[in-house]
This record gives structure tokens, C-alpha cells and sequence, in this order.
């Protein structure tokens, strides 16, 4: 019962004919979870948690999801199994023939920006893509039910295959944080050699490598539970840089200036089906980096409704001046916001991104 | 005379006893530096601005430096030529044995969030490391000439040898580059693939990718002058990536989890370096994503005298919540900020960071 397991009870609870029971090995976070009305009650196992339910939500972490969700399927009874973990194929390659009519994948994407119950909020999964990963011998009946328990949830519930999903993951987020940590390594090691201090050049460095070092316990988890689908994407992304060396080494400037402008179609288009609020258009801000600064920028923009979809800071070596980067969505708004910001006395400038 | 020459004009013009003439084969640029004040004069020709002159700065997009300082060493005298472009090796190549005694490449770390010289500002250099290259060959007098000009300019001239400087480029700006735009282009191939859209997964992806396809013509360029430490610096992160590989195909999940907090370590050393603002530490802060909320919080830590030296902004799908990420400098700040955001009804959590 942390941030999700809490989460779908309160959100569970706002329907009248609903009852949740958790349980949780730290008898501390029950406690809070049923505190902050989250759960009706508070059961000692897992077996009483169970007593009659109909739908159960395994809210582990990824590495011990299959274990718990064997004990909740040995419990017996009609009840669904699912699960909120962000690695499908291994959870169901572990429980095997353990009851497969019962057990259905799942995985929420919400919640990544804290942990814990004192987190939880009833509106955690509105309008969230919630990926269901039901097999050819789940329950119909069971998987339906499943379906609409996280639709009550608020959440958009989405069949996948388990292992289509877990390439994706791969994808989107399990290499990026490959990538990241191998990244800040190999700069480490070289600026050690070189003793030289990170240079503050642009703000690329910093992007590539924000999630570097992220939560060790729980990426060990999801990088073994995954590693079939990281192994081959990081293939395919070894191939793909091989194939870049390769125009480098050749000084192919014109083979180079297509692959970048690809690179930027591709982001766009993958962007703007994310935030679906239609084309994204980037400004960057450049301002003395006085506290302030900011939000006063943020508020002329929250004021005149242009809501900020992403926003990063970048300091320039002095400390006293940077560059606001800004990302808006939506017909028009990249030049409302340009004519608020000018009004405010900065130059907002449309780019096309990167230092040089 | 775009960002940075129109800069150096206004940063050098400070001293009354210093006459800055500029050219640029683009006429309405040079008359819009002239406006600004960055310039006393505009010339007609190299020769013109160069007449009399005892330091040249070339501030040619990097594909055409080489043959600009060639045309600026042609002039004869005894001014000392450099330039301001991201990549030095190239340029040495190139020049060869044209007048070796009086070029020196140079490379100002700023001015990354902007071009052209309407954002030319005085203040730009302030604080800032520029590199200078001198070799074996340079006249030591004429460098020292350069060396105090560009501290007039309010930087710290910094020297390193060319081939080191390209190398540190490639690992802290070029490498990432390469890694979003390579990244960007297997996510659009595999989502076409799958008929799926981007899920709306944590922030990992869109930092990761924030740099693919900036400025195409700009990039090509440097990529192909510096191919040669790029190609170095691909060959080690290809190593690194394999010896990933190995350890997941391994399951070794102690040796992942070391190498996940080896990157921890190493990120936290080199930001603090950059910043030179003591320790960095990140707060998570779940809030509803309606406009004014960046604005609250980057008003309330302003006015406590914190600044912000990284933010992030993570819109959940529903665009209607989401987190900010804050990363705050300096003993105690992470402290004073997350009781600041608590005041204002938010919980700040402090983070190791990335989602699950």
C-alpha cells in the first residue's frame, strides 16, 4: 500500500459499494494507508486481505511481484490477480501454470514522481494509460472485470502483449537509463584523466544524464527482470551507432544533416502524440538567473491560460544569467507566449535546440 | 557579429580605449550590430575590419572558420587571429602553415541559449571559461594579448590543447547529441512497428532525447570537424554498452545495482563541479499541472533566497497533475525549499531520482 496500492483505494473507495483491504509487510504504511482512508481495513496476511475479494492489485516492487502474486493466487477463490509492476514477460514466465486463468498483467503509468502512501490521491490514474496483459488462457469473465475496475479507476485500461510491452519500456525508458548511466561514467573517467572539471557547456550533458544513478535497488530489479527486451534494444541501438560511426568516419556531412533532421521529425511527432495537445513548439528565454525570474514568466503565461508542458533551466557559468527553455502546446501559443515574455521585457526565441 | 561577436563587440567596447570594427557577409546583420553599439564601424571587407587591428576574433559558423581565418591571416600585420567555434583540431588542420605564429583557436563556453545579435549582451562572457589552443608554434606574445583580451571580456581564459578540448566536446556535448538523435530515431521505428504511441512514461525519454535534430546545418558541421575524437568517444561508449549487455544477458544484479550507484556518485561529482554551488540536491514535488503552480513555488524559494539551478517539469497524462523536479545548490537548501513547498500545501520529496 504505497504511492499505487494506496492510490487505487482511494480512488476504489469513491464508489459507495466498494471495500478495499490491504496488507503490507511494513506494518507502519498499513497503518498510514488506513489512516488516510485509502483501505477499510487493514488485514494481517494476504490470505485475509483475500477473504472474499474479487479484484486483487499486487503492488510490489518488480522483483518480488511474482512471489506475492503466487501467494495471492494459492489463496484460492474467483478473484482476478494483477499486478502495477513495469516488467510484464518475467512475472508471467515465473508463475508459469500457476492459475494463468487468474492472473492478468498489469502496469499503470503514473506515480513515477514519488513513492509512498502519504502520496497516494484518488485522481493518480485519471485519463493514465493503464496496460492490461491478458494471455490466451486468461478468464474471460475475470479480465473483464479486471477492465472495468481500472476504467472505475479513472485509468484508460490497454491490452498488450507482454512482451510487446516490455520492448516498449525497453524502449522509452529502460535504455534511456542505460544510456544515462554509461554516459556519466565515461565523462567521470575522462575528466579524471584529463583532469579537468566538467566543462558547463550547454544544457545536452545534463539532459542525457538526469536519471543517472536513479533508485539502484529498483533498477536492479527492473533491469534483470527485462534484460531479454533491454538486450535487444540496446542490439539495435549498438547497430544504429555503428551505422553513425560509420557516416562519421566517411566525413558524410550531407548523410548526417538527413539523419539529424529525421531525428527531429521523429522526436516531434512522438511528442505530440504523448502530450496530445497538439503541435509543441519550443522557446528558449535567455535571463539573468536571479530568483524570481521564473515565475515571473511562468505567471504572465499561467495568467493568459498557456499551460507549460516542459520547462528546463540552464544556468550560464557566471550563475547571474541562463536560459529558460519552454516547451508549449496548442495552435498559437508559442507566439502568445513569445509577445507575453517580450512584454516582459526578455527575448523569447522559437528554436531548433542545442548548443553549439 | 550574431551572438557572440555582437557580444564581444559590446563586452570590449566597455573600455573607452578599445575601437571594435566588424564584418559580416550578411549586411543586415552587420547594420543591427552597429545600432546595438557593438560595433564603432562596419566594414566593407576582412581587410577593412582587419585594418590596424591586433585581435581578430572569427566568429564563423564552424564549418566555415578555417577558411575565414585563413582569409584574416592573409591580411598580414601583427594581429593576433582567433575564433570562437566548438571544435579546435579541425581548424589547426586546416590552416596548416598559414602564419601558425599568430592563430590561436579559442572557444567561449556561453551563449548556447540564443543566436544572432539582437541577443548580443556585454555581460555574456561574465564568468565564463573560454577555452584558448594555443600550440608549440604560437607567439607567446601575441597570446598573452589574447589571454587579457578575453579576460576584459569578463572570462577566464582556460588553456588546453586542441585534440583535449575536442575530446572533452565530444564526451559532454557531441556524444549526447549522437545518443538523442539515435535514441529519438529507434523509438519512432519500433512505435510504427508496434502501431503504438509513445506512452506517456516518465521523464527519462524526453530529457534523453530534448537535444535530437537541433539545428541540422549547425550540427553536421560539427560533427564532421570533430569526427575523429567522436568516433574515439563512440568506440568507449560501445565498449561500455557491451560490457552492460554481458552483465544483464548475466542477470548480475549486484554488479548492475554497483554500476547504478557508481553513477550516482559520479553525476553528483561532476554537477557539483559545474556548479560550483556545493552539494545538489533533487526534489519531486507532485502537483496539479494548472498554470501559476511553477510560478507559487519559484516565487516562494525566490523569495527565501534559493535559487534553482536545474528544473524539470513532468506532466502526468492526464494533464492535470504531474511533478516538478528542483534541483536546489548549497548546504541546507534542499531542507529550507522542501518546508517552503510544504508551507504552500505540496510535498517535496527528496529524490534519488527516475521513474520505475
Amino acid at each position: 500500500v504505497g504511492l499505487i496500492g494506496g492510490s487505487i483505494g482511494l480512488a476504489a473507495r469513491r464508489s459507495e459499494d466498494v471495500t478495499v483491504a490491504g496488507w503490507d509487510p511494513d506494518r507502519q504504511a498499513l497503518e498510514l494507508a488506513l489512516e488516510r482512508g485509502a483501505l477499510d481495513s487493514a488485514a494481517g496476511s494476504v490470505a485475509e486481505a483475500l477473504d472474499g475479494a474479487e479484484v486483487c492489485f499486487v503492488c510490489a516492487p518488480v522483483g518480488d511481484v511474482a512471489a506475492t502474486a503466487r501467494a495471492a493466487l494459492e489463496c484460492g477463490g474467483d478473484c482476478v490477480v494483477s499486478d502495477v509492476g513495469s516488467v510484464k514477460a518475467a512475472v508471467l514466465d515465473a508463475l508459469g501454470d500457476c492459475d494463468p486463468e487468474r492472473f492478468v498483467g498489469g502496469h499503470p503509468l503514473a506515480g513515477a514522481e514519488a513513492s509512498g502512501v502519504e502520496h497516494a490521491r484518488a485522481e493518480l490514474f485519471e485519463g493514465a494509460t493503464w496496460y492490461l496483459t491478458p494471455t490466451e488462457r486468461t478468464s474471460g469473465m475475470l479480465y473483464d472485470r479486471l477492465y472495468r475496475t481500472v476504467a472505475g479507476l479513472g485509468a484508460r485500461p490497454t491490452a498488450i502483449a507482454a512482451a510487446t510491452h516490455d520492448r516498449l519500456m525497453a524502449t522509452v525508458s529502460h535504455l534511456p537509463h542505460v544510456m544515462a548511466n554509461v554516459l556519466v561514467g565515461q565523462a567521470a573517467r575522462e575528466l579524471v584523466e584529463e583532469s579537468q572539471a566538467l566543462p558547463a557547456t550547454g544544457p545536452s550533458f545534463r539532459d542525457a544524464t538526469r536519471v543517472a544513478g536513479a533508485n539502484p535497488p529498483l533498477w536492479r530489479d527492473i533491469f534483470v527482470s527485462n534484460r531479454d527486451a533491454i538486450v535487444q534494444e540496446l542490439d539495435a541501438y549498438a547497430g544504429a551507432l555503428d551505422e553513425v560511426r560509420r557516416r562519421l568516419r566517411a566525413g558524410d556531412g550531407a548523410a548526417l544533416e538527413r539523419w539529424i533532421e529525421d531525428a527531429r521529425a521523429d522526436r516531434q511527432r512522438l511528442l505530440e502524440g504523448e502530450l496530445g495537445g497538439g503541435r509543441v513548439s519550443e522557446l528558449r528565454v535567455p535571463v539573468p538567473n536571479r530568483p524570481g525570474i521564473v515565475a515571473q514568466i511562468a505567471l504572465a503565461l499561467g495568467e493568459a491560460g498557456i499551460n507549460i508542458v516542459d520547462m528546463a533551466l540552464y544556468p550560464a557559468p557566471d550563475m547571474r544569467s541562463g536560459a529558460i527553455a519552454l516547451w508549449v502546446a496548442g495552435e498559437g501559443s508559442a507566439e502568445r507566449a513569445a509577445a507575453l515574455v517580450a512584454d516582459l521585457g526578455y527575448a523569447a526565441t522559437p528554436v531548433g535546440g542545442g548548443e553549439g
